[in-house]
């Protein structure tokens, strides 16, 4: 038997255990999350086992310092990973939801009723806290999951999925239902995404080399979640004590991520006003601005020159790129060139700014004198977050619970035909 | 310049455009399908004579009489056309709605619009009305379209073409939104479906040989529209002259389309009261069965033996392939193995079938003693039909304008941050 051959064996028994899941009452998948966030707890032994030899791979492998960080779990992070389980477990089910349910003219009833996607396949890399948290939210909205983790993690992987796997037997479910891809080399990934008989979805979550890696080769459906460069246009018009606070947590509360503000669009009209009073904030804080002429000539010598590279930089560091800008139009046209569709902000007091920006832009997430921060599945009220998608099919922005699910239209008659049935020959 | 080149800065040239049809009010959109359905009756004369030159190659190279029925044009199908874009002008405008408003715990106001998704690639075969049909469909959302059209519809495609551009120009609108790919070989669509930065989605309407060809090589998301292996399963509380003529409007009233009907499931207790009758209508009509073992026992000699392949088969012909099973779990599992996700029926008078059947059965449509053929867009309430997806991503089932759209997040607030900002500096 051939790896493929064991792997389609693997991803097989988990559309198998799709069917099961699909068909299972709210009441049963909150208690196997409770199970299953038990059992984690129950494990921590072995996790922590399993984890010390990931750990001793990494250092001997010289990962870094920040990746090693990622890798490691304590017996606060399993706690942690626990706790979003019974969190999942408490959000509200989709499945089965009935909408837009009308009667038609020929008298048929038509509703959508919300359904499980079926097989989804997750790529990942160094966190084993994904493990736990894709499988909760999979297994909450009815759908097996094929988890193919980095193999920096593989034993603490394996460690949790024995765990999850646990909870699943104890409630009389198959534990085919999470299946944990056990290779980790990249030919298993082609393998994976080409199995489009068995996946629905493929979902990767990690650098843009593993995202375009697994687009190039997928047969599948995949949600890419590339980079997120969000801008801040503050207005002619707007409170300048807003547009200060928005750039100062959106620039330096997390700079890491993919919701943070990457460039700075300031009316020219304000820009004399403002930019000084950003400037030294920013510096007090340990930011730094790159600038177009104007903001240099505004701020003097101490700010070095912005680029073209710079506007389309995902900096993930304390920096942001200025440009000072005529008008509305100009800074939409800026966003529509190097934006990446991810979430964009304006700082206005003119409810026809804030309108033309919120119809105007294309992102995902656009904001009118809030923080790009709140582009985040929890703050929007999608409960929890699986990803944020870049891409406008099936999802765009935040995916929460309902992204991972379908509608199938229902319909329910008397008998109704299309057309006039020929009469009965006897 | 090579022919990737043009091609590229044709597809860019529509990119650009579809910047303008996004922002464009539903009165204008409105009145430019207007000037395109006036258009395509104003170019009569000239959309004729391509005609005829497509329909003198098709008789050169022996295209057969339904391929050329379909590719033929005359003043009333053109008529037709021009109707068609005056329906779409009087579909309600998905584009700007927005839904699920609510204000969240930290302040922020939160909704969803509905906004188009961009760039739209329909690439499709040898009916020269796709190329009005889908241009009108995908502008009424929002959406620029690229349209490649087959090699033997292309003098007639690019007449139609010119009848929109004049439409579009004359309405002071850039002509790129509606962009005709003049190259119909193969290697263009491989071309055409890479250029992920320009598009975002691709629709294939035609044979499964065109679909893979395009899932293949597409960078770029595909909605899939596959075969219907649609099944009517005849309960044992069926009211059988319901479930009669569910089966003789299913198979007989079109079995050429992918909606009809093409395996009856049979409850054993009803299969001797139910067969017979079945038998002698559709044959009398011009019907065939193939049976299972216990079929051929209830009709005699007469019917063909039903193998694994017929279960499997979209005959597009008024065969139906037929089994006697010995329950709703049995009719449940060859659903499950035999079906093809699209259209499913159940005739039943029990409540507990009919729940069953909606709740359990995986495809994009699944009916309650009403007929397959109700599988449609116009038929459930969508307004038009760009095609019917049998993959789950983004849409399933009969597809209308909505799904040629995406939602995004509106967020409105009043200077609210994440997390609390820094102390100010000065």
């Amino acid at each position: 038997m051939t790896d493929t051959d064991s792997l389609q064996d693997l991803v097989a028994a988990c559309k198998a255990a799709s069917r099961q899941v699909a068909g299972l009452s709210t009441d049963v998948k909150n208690r196997a999350l409770g199970r299953m966030a038990d059992a984690l707890v129950a494990h921590e032994t072995a996790i922590l086992e399993a984890n010390a030899r990931d750990l001793d791979a990494a250092a001997e492998r010289g990962l870094s310092d920040a990746m090693t960080d990622r890798l490691r779990l304590t017996p606060e992070r399993i706690q942690k990973m626990a706790d979003a389980l019974g969190e999942v477990a408490g959000f509200d089910d989709p499945v089965g939801q009935v909408s837009d349910v009308r009667r038609r003219p020929s008298g048929i009833e038509v509703g959508r009723m919300r359904v499980p996607l079926g097989v989804i396949a997750m790529i990942y890399e160094a966190r084993p806290n994904v493990t736990s948290d894709a499988a909760g939210l999979c297994f909450k909205a009815g759908n097996a999951v094929v988890l193919r983790g980095g193999s920096e993690a593989a034993w603490s992987n394996r460690a949790v999925a024995a765990a999850l796997h646990d909870a699943l037997a104890a409630e009389g479910l198959d534990p085919a239902a999470v299946t944990l891809v056990p290779t980790t080399d990249r030919d298993a990934i082609k393998d994976l995404v080409r199995m489009s008989d068995h996946l629905d979805l493929v979902i990767p979550r990690g650098g843009e080399g593993l995202i375009r890696f697994v687009d190039e080769h997928s047969r599948v459906p995949v949600i890419k979640h590339y980079k997120g460069v969000c801008h801040l246009f503050v207005d002619e018009t707007a409170d300048l004590d807003v547009a200060l606070d928005l750039l100062l947590d959106g620039k330096l509360s997390r700079p890491g991520v993919c919701n943070a503000l990457e460039t700075l669009l300031v009316h020219e009209s304000v820009a004399a006003g403002f930019l000084p009073r950003a400037h030294a904030e920013l510096a007090a804080n340990g930011g730094e601005m790159r600038g177009d002429e104007t903001t240099r000539q505004i701020l003097g010598g101490g700010v070095a020159p912005a680029t073209d590279d710079d506007y389309h930089a995902e900096y993930l560091a304390p920096i942001v790129a200025v440009r000072v800008v005529d008008g509305l139009d100009a800074a939409l046209d800026h966003v529509a060139r190097y934006g990446s569709q991810h979430t964009e902000v304006i700082a206005t007091e003119s409810v026809g700014s804030a309108r033309r920006w919120v119809r105007e832009v294309d992102a995902s997430v656009v904001l009118v004198n809030a923080s790009s921060r709140f582009s985040d599945g929890g703050e929007l009220g999608l409960g929890a977050e699986i990803g944020i998608s870049t891409t406008k099919l099936h999802a765009f922005g935040p995916m929460g619970l309902e992204a991972l699910t379908t509608q199938k239209f229902v319909v329910h008659g008397a008998g109704e035909t299309r057309h006039a049935v020929p009469p009965r020959a006897s």
